[in-house]
């Protein structure tokens, strides 16, 4: 099932206790459609400046990443830059020139408007509304969001939760957006203002699936490599809605499994800079992570029962 | 199987957000045994001064802790106060008295000797030693230890660690004594000097257990109600220990259960102060909450197949 994905595409410069690089592939449009396309055709509406390396990232296109609603527009392209703390969860923005991005709106080309699985990345909300004007009947919506429009677009992002059905956040954006500091309160509270499900990210701590009477816990998988945990999130958001949309499963346990790929997702996303480790993975290596992290938790509730001619 | 714990028994001042309690029944050996003896009986070693209250602690041994191991000495009992932040994940220590736990030596009643699965608390490396030295032929031992150890008794801590079977203990300990902030790598450091098992408790953000060739993570279990941390990972061990001496099974796939049999008892010792929960609940409470753990976080590798006439 066709799959879309709405956001920034950028151009990121990064400092970790681990090195750094300048005016890489970033943004959350980018991570996304980069990590779920080695799972599933994503396509892709975005803005960038002429400045924009569009080789670099046709290149990365090439496994299914249709990239016809990415304009081109005159100006600079989104730029950001960060800087990482000693123990990669705590990160200064050094800077942030919106360039043609201050002016997105997005326009999702027609052969676009049928998907049936939509990701709306972190922008303003009146801009995502805008984008579930254009889009036919979508199966599933799913949104980001962040602090500065909990803040300062709280009329508009409350009224796009009612049209979607999943929000994945991370624990401070639920935290503020409820009031709630109780993770899982605060996941309830969404849960009674539009979406179906909450998906709460909490880093290195994993994540968090809250459905009205389930929970769903996925760990983050142990990594010996931790190199950058730019777009950790939106990579998470790939795997997740890329899963969702091959198999069109939208039953409790698929979403489950949605999880999994999705921390599979993030944890590549960490051990290189930029999208970097996405080229270098194919499908079976994010398969191999999934089933290392089924044996990561599973357990036997007799394993006695197993075992009984060994005990 | 008989299991046996040798550790602190204490009174503990403790204030906490929600409320605070004073002198009231802690230390190690408490929350092991109150805990551990809902799943299987437990034999105590310890020592108390004139002014504790035994009669509690007698009738929290109802349900199967033995405190014929329980010196009564001259002087006063071991307490211990402190004052958690916020978030219950940082805490003040306000005073330390170690009154009749200065001179613990622990003596181990013959009738306890042939304990079969045994738990070193969190004292001096060489009193666990001289534990070791009086039991016969015990088929587990693990072990607890603290910063204070690892720092000021490492030559005996190493001499320890070659005769346990299982090390359990908290994120920033294994780190100290690795020397590595990796907790993977750390543990891994750790089954190079002795044990076969690592047990990791990184309080709300769940418990790992290490091994040669595989990595178990267990969750903790997502609590609405937070009272006071202390005691939480004293009471997973309980649970633990008690789970393999109950059932005698050393494979894998059991340890993996008994870690969440530990983490169940984990997160109901946060639910109250002291050791008040365990006097709410049975066995049944425990086993519901287990079923609770899988649920959490068990999924299926191919739930289309499984939902195939649905999707």
């Amino acid at each position: 099932m066709s799959l879309l994905v709405v956001g920034s595409v950028a151009l990121d410069s990064v400092e970790t206790p681990f090195g750094r690089i300048e005016n890489a592939l970033g943004g959350s449009a980018v991570y996304f459609g980069v990590a779920g396309s080695l799972l599933h055709p994503v396509q892709m509406v975005g803005v960038v400046g002429r400045d924009y390396p569009m080789a670099e990232l046709q290149r990365l296109a090439k496994r299914g990443l249709d990239l016809r609603g990415v304009t081109v527009a005159d100006g600079e392209s989104f730029r950001w830059a960060g800087k990482y703390g000693f123990d990669l969860s705590t990160r200064d923005t050094l800077e942030t020139r919106l360039g043609v991005f201050a002016n997105f709106r997005p326009v999702i080309p027609p052969e676009f408007r049928d998907a049936e699985y939509v990701f709306l990345g972190n922008i303003d909300p009146e801009l995502q509304l805008e984008v579930l004007e254009q889009v036919h009947q979508p199966k599933m919506v799913a949104c980001d969001t962040m602090n500065y429009w909990i803040q300062g677009k709280r009329t508009a992002l409350m009224k796009l939760l009612e049209r979607v059905d999943t929000l994945l956040v991370n624990d401070s954006e639920v935290r503020e957006l409820s009031g709630d500091w109780h993770i899982h309160r605060a996941a309830r509270w969404v849960l009674n203002h539009g979406p179906k499900h909450v998906v709460v990210k909490k880093g290195e701590h994993g994540a968090v699936l809250v459905e009205k009477d389930r929970i769903f816990y996925a760990p983050a998988f142990p990594l010996v490599v931790m190199v950058d945990p730019t777009g950790a999130g939106d990579s998470f958001a790939g795997g997740f809605m890329a899963h969702l949309a091959r198999t069109g499963d939208l039953s409790d346990a698929n979403l489950r499994l949605a999880m999994v790929y999705g921390s599979a997702m993030g944890s590549f996303a960490v051990e290189r800079f930029s999208v970097g480790r996405f080229e270098e993975i194919t499908l079976a290596d994010v398969v191999a992570r999934v089933r290392a992290h089924y044996d990561l938790v599973h357990f036997d509730l007799e394993p006695a029962a197993s075992d009984a001619g060994r005990v």
